[in-house]
């Protein structure tokens, strides 16, 4: 899923009022990772920045996974080149070719949900605690 | 978009601590608000039920709506048995036959984007303040 998609649903929360925000973001997914990029100025921008939390979904909503993790904030500038290539060829979307400012996030999943039912509860752990766990 | 499909993506605050949560849930939609159920001690149940705000995400990432609503939180036992009935038929899901305590939500659309691009900054808003913005 991870390799598969280029787009997922990014849920941050407003690090004043708490309020829940939500959007598509492109994405590059190394293996371990997930790299976001966006304006430093928008309310997803200023949630991670923040490092207020975030939680991924990947998928159409009946064949999904989601992702909770902790937040890396890169500078474009101090992103290494190839990722930066990496993640534009990935994308079509490359943050370093534009003049206002956007930040590079680096997401490292702690836990890792799949799901395949509108029951929220049948959601099935695949990463708890920075740990994979046997399928 | 809201006629056809048959899941969103529900991003909620943690009523406690602020941390985002997102999961996928089945929805009806009567033209007016987007009706939603989800067990009361879910995340998700529990977020919307302290009225902590929500923001839903409909269709394919490129091509989307978001809502931003109010909440009303409706128990099982109170909801008119029609819209009970016409939840069950579109979502495939009856809360009402269900042994554990699921709730119902009636998210009336205060905010509503439009969005084709990967670039947050594109959103088009077609309702705001509640009003629906000609196109």
């Amino acid at each position: 899923m991870l390799d598969r998609e280029i787009d997922c649903w990014v849920a941050t929360s407003d690090p004043l009022i708490g309020a829940p925000h939500l959007v598509p973001l492109s994405f590059d997914w190394d293996g371990a990772s997930v790299l976001l990029s966006t304006s430093a100025a928008s309310p997803t921008g200023r949630a991670l920045a923040a490092r207020g939390g975030v939680r991924l979904g990947f998928g159409r909503t009946r064949d999904v996974v989601m992702v909770d993790g902790d937040i890396e904030v890169i500078e474009a500038a101090d992103l290494p080149g190839d990722e930066g290539d990496r993640f534009a060829a990935r994308t079509g979307f490359d943050p370093r070719s534009l003049r206002s400012r956007y930040l590079y996030f680096r997401v490292r999943p702690t836990r890792v949900q799949a799901w395949r039912e509108e029951n929220e509860l049948a959601a099935r752990d695949v990463m708890r605690g920075g740990v994979w766990l046997e399928g």
